[in-house]
């Protein structure tokens, strides 16, 4: 056979990968999406190119940047920042580090003339997450926020029955998010101890309200008011060391909100609650045709037609198996990890112009979203959440 | 054998029972609450005595009169109000009709010197329902309100659980209360059409809000502020003769409450909705110690030592069974019907003085909750719950 | 109490039922339609009147009718159906006969001015079928025809989803009706010899076909042609003497059916197939949005949302549970019997004109389609179907 | 130990595969059968001997080919099927391209004097078909079509019951097959958008008729005549980039066939029907002895022993579970992938004469009465079909 010339090589993308020696940042960032993005050989573009990322590590910690380097193989390590952002081979920044460190990092990225990708919440408050809009805006620099719930399985399959007109007009969204996070006393806690203090970022409604902003946005229509209770249910807990400390943030956050459209939004967030559900997350949507659960990988849905019609009998036990009537809705395609899939999206919005939505304006957004609740529970009064420039 | 004295004759008390011919007022308040106590030789009192029940049946349609005569064997009927309230041989007034002719009827039984037991709501606003409370209070006669929910299995389970400090300390309750109502277009609907009419007295705030004022106040801790959303989710529906009419009241309800205590209540009333839960209502709640879910006649546990640790991992199915970590609540005694059950304590009541909570002022309350839930949802914002007087 | 005036006597309307000492028209007509709506008390007509049937038992066994008349308490007997039929205080003529006697017991029961109604089929060929239709037509009297299976649960559900929107566009509908009918030889028959005889009426086509014709006419569009191939795949059998005989009629039809608005329909009706389906009738209904199967009693559907998507793959067995995903449609009404029902419709419309479509032009219908699959069968060709005038 | 003598080498044939880098071809023919042959050491001949085949890999696409090559370490690959078709050295053509380069293909193979074997359907028109076929008799080259069906467990064991005379006299033949194919709009297709266009070789009667014909004959008797109905259910799909396109092609086949001994076989083929049933395929079978049920993989039967007696009765859910009485035919063998079952017979048959039922005659029967099943639905009418000459 004659050779047909040699496959063309795959064009190089330098990453600043920042605070990737977490947890999360670690597994989904780096194993799961850019190692594995590498190891399939790059993301495919138009025209048949490639573009393959090569991550530099950046970290404060030596020793637990070499542990990385000995897992994964990636030689290219820093322990500064600065530097590394001088550098112009490497065209796109990622922030995986705290809360609070996150808008300096980004600041500095942008003046450097990076692209950016960080994680939620972009930053504390919105004014300073606009201002980071707005600096990426005039730089030029293309921004993204992750937003990893839109592509989970049961919320993908969510998005499949709206598209398909399963509910006819929807009427409300039902959440559930939480689960218990143990005191540190009997057993150690499951998440770090800065969660639980307000003046280091923590809090529940900082955490989660990013995230029902862009779900409630992306799947049913945008949020324009917001009513937010927030309770520090347990204020006393022990830290990473056993020692007592104060809870000063909100633990538990119970939020009702009025989207485009008329449809009633009410989610309870909690790290104070025990889980009597099928999974950490459940959201009921409830429409004039029919209705669905979804979790983080199942979904639900009971039609009009298979709706049962119980009446109110205290005598006998109900008639009626209320979970039965539900069917599951089958998967019909892989669901690739979610994470990854948004860096792929990225990484064809950089190389080739390709549409993406989840940029700094619209991380900005679920911060405004978290700051007006904020507001609301200060206030014990509805809060209309304002729309954000372009 | 010697014999001890023949049986003593059961005393009679007669009772004036107005609107038993609808479906639950016949059925648990005449046939299985008046009627199953006469059929078990009255109720029981101190000292050996025994208080037997002697109904009066009122009501406008003498078919229906005739019918349940026939159905019950009951010989004493009218249709004439006043007269029976005329007649000092039947020293109790109990009313089941609508909540528009009530209060009427209820001042007309207490100028007549009538005990008074009636269902709930007592008025539609709080002024007539205080105004009642105090002119039975100045007649001297006793009063007492439908209060059945307190004595639904699950309920009292869920209370036993309370009271045995299973919980530790409160931190919330979560309540889910509905099912899919037909809008009568397709399939009948299974509630009436004026619960649907403002006007008429319709709504599920005014339906729903004194339920769960008697059973916060009871079970956790008095009502201290309200915040209510209401909404008309459906608002064209069909009525008993298929004729279409606009629904001017509320369908549904998401309300927040905070409790004496710092608890906090979340709980959501809705005839738009479909049921993904055991049962039509379910109550969790948390408390430091444990956890519990309580439905209709279900009540189900996790204590903190069977609490599971979650780690957040989209990658995976979570490996943890959520439901398979909570612990059914033995019923470890019968439940009598709770109609009954509280008209047994109420004949108890007057005739030997034994206590009674469940009073017209205590009735009062439930209508106070669902006006200032109605001010919430107009001022959108919380409202707080003055104490009534004594 | 003051008397209201008696409760109205209902009116007596007499009914010549003719054949009831058979399985169905014993139980079905007379023990769960008529004797079931005298004991009710009669049939409630608009107006508060009542209308009792009375009725009159012909045969021409006087020992099978002296039984009945023990077992039901009617008193009525008669072998000499003229004099009934010359008696003007009976009003109604019910026939439940054979196939061929029936056209001449209708046609004197008209000339004696009688409403009829009848079972199906009306007559042994269209002809006479009009003949009947057109006589009735004359005489004004008013007419009825059973068409009992669009009162079966399982159907009455289907047209509910039909009527709900719930398939769409309908695109097809397959039908299996059919069990074994023993041969007589090892174990009885359960049907009668004559089914097997051309020559008296029997055959499958001509049983099955007008049940077909009303099914597929009011649930889902006019047929507008058919093909039918029939078959008589066991010819020999034995009757109900243990004598063997030759079946000469059609003991299995295989038919297809083009609708009003391009449906098409596929049927079988066997009495020489094993059943592997859950109940003696399955309907399966495919439209663009979802599809379900109907039987007697059930009646399950799949949403275009629960739809799997499989893909050939014969190496392993399938991951997908194919019964799995459908879900039952609840009952949520009670369904009385559909013979009673029909009953009960028939006798409103003699009292006071409500509609009943169920008239002998319809029943003459099912004969014309069972006549035109005949001819389909002998031409081997599809068969338009004519409309029959008003 | 004392030799026996080496192991004779096995001898090699080299077979030209054209068009295994689609689905199909690559897991079934390449992998699962040619490269498990040669895993194995060949196919086992007469005496001892072994036949190993050598593979050469023809396609268009230099990348996919490469691909295949490094997936399988198969080193002979050409984009030039002439060169192939020249070279002596390889003896056999195998042809799993589209159904309308087939032909020419096939022809220059034959020409080229090498045995061919080819997926179905071998042609588009039956003279075309016949041609092929006459081509290879007068060119003494041997031939095979592939008719994978036949090598299906389920089908397998429903042949040992037919083989074992379970069914006495077989009266009827009742098939489904089919799924639903997604519109490509809310979900994507499964299948590829050619299949839906007529003029590029599409439709369910060319696709499944050519299985039917070969099925039919070799399990119950020669086909005689066809009825077919076919129909274009979803008119408006989506292609595998998004794009409206107008289905020009039959989706839906309704069929009926009478086969020699008066057997009767009725087969819906269909892309918009949803399954409820075992499998994406089901065969009932009826006789006069007992019936089975076949698909895939299962197949169940039961016996007139076994047969239960239903009696119709609309009052009472039916007290016999239909599902219940049938019997799982066990395995008893294991059931070798049936692509490579075939491979190795027209292997064997190449190398000894062993005989080969599924020659390009068999293979034109299949075109055969793809193109009478057409003929008979433009003219609404049975057609009969004539014999192929041997």
């Amino acid at each position: 056979m004659s050779a047909t010339g040699a496959a063309r090589e795959p064009e190089r993308i330098g990453i600043i990968m920042n605070g990737v020696t977490g947890r999360m940042g670690k597994n989904q960032h780096l194993l799961r999406s850019i190692l594995a993005i590498r190891q399939d050989g790059g993301v495919t573009l138009p025209g048949g190119r490639r573009l393959l990322p090569d991550p530099i590590l950046v970290g404060r910690d030596p020793a637990k940047l070499q542990a990385l380097a000995a897992e994964t193989g990636i030689q290219r390590l820093s322990d500064d920042l600065d530097a590394c952002l001088a550098d112009p081979d490497d065209a796109v920044y990622f922030d995986a580090v705290t809360t609070q460190l996150r808008p300096d990092n980004l600041r500095k990225a942008i003046a450097a003339g990076k692209h950016v990708y960080t994680e939620k919440p972009v930053a504390s408050t919105l004014a300073e997450a606009l201002d980071l809009a707005a600096l990426a805006d005039r730089a030029g620099v293309r921004t993204g926020v992750v937003q990893d719930k839109l592509y989970l399985p049961g919320l993908l399959k969510l998005k499949r029955l709206i598209d398909g007109g399963f509910f006819g007009r929807i009427l409300s969204v039902r959440g559930e998010f939480g689960y218990w996070v143990f005191e540190g006393d009997w057993q150690p806690a499951q998440r770090p101890s800065w969660n639980y203090r307000r003046e280091e970022g923590g809090g529940i409604i900082l955490d989660m309200l990013p995230h029902w902003r862009y779900l409630l946005d992306h799947l049913f229509g945008e949020v324009r008011s917001v009513l937010c209770l927030g309770a520090t249910h347990v204020p006393d807990r022990r830290d990473e060391h056993g020692a007592a400390y104060a809870a000063t943030a909100d633990d538990a956050a119970y939020a009702l909100f009025e989207l485009d459209g008329g449809i009633v939004a009410q989610i309870n967030s909690s790290w104070t609650t025990r889980v009597y559900r099928d999974e950490l997350v459940a959201l009921q949507v409830d429409g004039t045709e029919g209705s669905a659960v979804a979790g983080l990988r199942s979904c639900k849905a009971q039609h009009r037609s298979a709706t049962p019609k119980p009446v109110w009998n205290p005598d006998v036990p109900s008639p009626i198996d209320f979970f039965g009537g539900w069917q599951e809705v089958p998967d019909n395609q892989p669901f690739p990890n979610g994470f990854r899939a948004q860096w792929e999206a990225f990484l064809r919005h950089l190389a080739s112009g390709a549409p993406f939505p989840h940029t700094l304006l619209e991380g900005a957004k679920g911060v405004q979203l978290a700051e007006l609740a904020h507001a609301s529970w200060r206030e014990r009064r509805w809060v209309d959440v304002p729309e954000l420039g372009r």
